[in-house]
């Protein structure tokens, strides 16, 4: 918990390293969301691994949102605990341990879906589930190019829904597809005519389960490089962005300014050793580096790279151009926000330079 | 909190991703570096910004050590609120609400120290004291090459120094210099031959202040790359290793298997789509890739690298010689541990292959 804090409080009076929710800006990407995909008929599912958020899962949910996506096993079960209904579990689930954690959660909570994408994953989830009495809605996860998980479209994918369909406690109900590998590309036709191809393997292999005799409610891919995309080809039913909400630097370098930049990490400088030079109090245990360097907020000239685990260094080349004091603070904008969000315990939420809430990062942690 | 688990569980039964300490491993490794640097004369000061837990602090305390340094305030307020004493803070403070959140922790616990590196932190420090009746023992804080915080050696050290006696709540106490871009060199007389000359001049400052007055009773350096060279230069007082408590790949590769990977993230197989790959369930959200890659333990043929938040891909070159199945588990050795314990609300401590305790990282995410 960030101590010392309260709604009301002003922003400039926040202790630092803090992770600082721009409210109005969020709204703005969720209501932008749903607005560019209602005229398409798709859902949106957004995917919570990003937020981590029952608290963000519920506006997005208030404004139109189909259900949710997460991660982690772990993830769903905060989720569920929070009164969160339709949830989808994006990785296949594994280990006598987990499967059996699934099974009590899907025995109170009948809205959660599960991927599987082989033979073995399949009959592990059938014997947990035998154990019990509860059944569970599956997804056969596609691999579409990407190279993690998933079966091959096309006849590999039919053998499994064959398999599947063998099982006594499994209902097959649809197809996930995600195309992780194509967010972050930068030409836009590129993106467009490779995720165009990508979904394209989805829903035919989704036809030709139709043809064989399933039934295929839910077709499910897309993320925020993509979404639009998606939703704009023929036959998918629902995209899973998660970013949007608040977007990042690798993201804005990739897709544009269509979402605003709804997430910042504020800090304080500490130190002003060398001119044109300053070091804060955030370093690779406030902010992530995995996607490439954050960016310090309305200060074109400043670059930023971390120090250590505690340490950033900002500099700059003109040392009369550039103001900072120890004690100055300014805002960082994460690189990668779902690696960011993931190192702190709340959010603090911002309007009109006033804290207007605290939201725990509810799910921060839960790999398992 | 890891669920499920407790004292006396078979290790085969824990969840996944977990965080497991090798418990024999971690004592011998304590035991080690405190063998080693005993016959000095030098007193060590294990830093708890890797392990983050009251518990291990505790350990090393009992073993010898002559108390704990901490990176942040708030992992000193967690420390200090486990009865631990003599805590020195290596990063400077700054702010307005973190110096009153300094005078409230010293004020109820004397035996924490801060370190300081310009007039302006001084200046603060000492009016933030002001308003209450407290003083405060403080080291400077020198560049010794690191070119992070630090003021320089010599003549900009003396005059800080002066800066500080002219206050009336500060105590100047000693000098640290920390030589963090010297851990990871590989050639082991490179890394002795600059880490003496970085020494050199932070005890050259010490002699020099005190020739002009002061009472330099602190001279703390070294990390677990330049633990035992710094303890063997003349003047230095007390030492700073963190990561030898457990190692990681980045350690092993520099300085060599003279302590023992004693920390691993246990993970599951959840997926073998292809011949020669294998998908677990630990990605970026569970092992840190700020200094590289994590390692399979005892896998010597399987390479690991994140495929995203929540995925990790396990490849190798001749698919018959790994047998690696869906429901499988195995260690990875991360390649940094400071930010991959930061990762983990929990360590599962295990000996014999049995739990023996669950510690919770108790400071994990104390960055303010």
């Amino acid at each position: 918990m960030i101590s010392f804090v309260r709604a009301g409080d002003p922003f400039d009076s926040l202790d630092t390293p803090a992770m600082v929710i721009d409210a109005p800006a969020m709204t703005d990407n969720i209501a932008a969301m749903m607005d560019r995909i209602r005229p398409t008929g798709v859902h949106v599912r957004p995917h919570l691994k990003t937020a981590k958020s029952p608290t963000i899962a519920k506006l997005m949910l208030q404004a139109g949102a189909r259900g949710i996506c997460v991660a982690k096993l772990a993830e769903a079960e905060v989720m569920a605990a929070h009164s969160i209904d339709d949830i989808l579990i994006t990785t296949e689930i594994a280990g006598r341990s987990k499967l059996a954690r699934l099974v009590a959660l899907v025995r109170e909570h009948p809205g959660v879906k599960v991927v599987v994408d082989g033979e073995a994953g399949v009959i592990a989830l059938e014997q947990a589930l035998r154990q019990d009495s509860t059944t569970i809605d599956v997804l056969l996860e596609l691999d579409v190019g990407q190279g993690r998980c998933g079966v091959l479209p096309g006849a590999p994918a039919l053998a499994l829904a064959e398999c599947v369909r063998r099982q006594s406690r499994l209902r097959l109900v649809g197809l996930q597809g995600y195309e992780g590998h194509l967010q972050h590309i930068r030409e836009s036709h590129v993106r467009e005519e490779r995720c165009t191809e990508a979904v394209t393997r989805l829903t035919e292999t989704a036809e030709a389960l139709r043809r064989a005799g399933f039934e295929i409610a839910i077709v499910t891919t897309g993320g925020t490089g993509t979404a639009e995309i998606c939703a704009r080809c023929p036959g998918v039913t629902e995209v899973q962005p998660g970013s949007f909400v608040f977007m990042d630097v690798a993201y804005r370098d990739a897709i544009g300014p269509g979402y605003a930049q709804a997430l910042t990490v504020l800090s304080t400088v500490i130190s002003r050793p060398r001119p044109g030079e300053a070091v804060v109090d955030a370093g690779l245990k406030s902010l992530s580096t995995d996607m490439g360097m954050p960016v310090p907020k309305g200060l074109p000239d400043v670059r930023y790279r971390p120090l250590g685990d505690e340490h950033g260094l900002l500099c700059w080349a003109d040392d009369s151009a550039v103001a900072l004091d120890v004690g100055d603070r300014l805002e960082l904008i994460p690189s990668h926000i779902d690696t960011t969000i993931n190192l702190h315990d709340d959010y603090v939420v911002v309007s009109d330079r006033r804290v207007t809430g605290i939201w725990p990062v509810a799910a921060r942690g839960k790999v398992q």
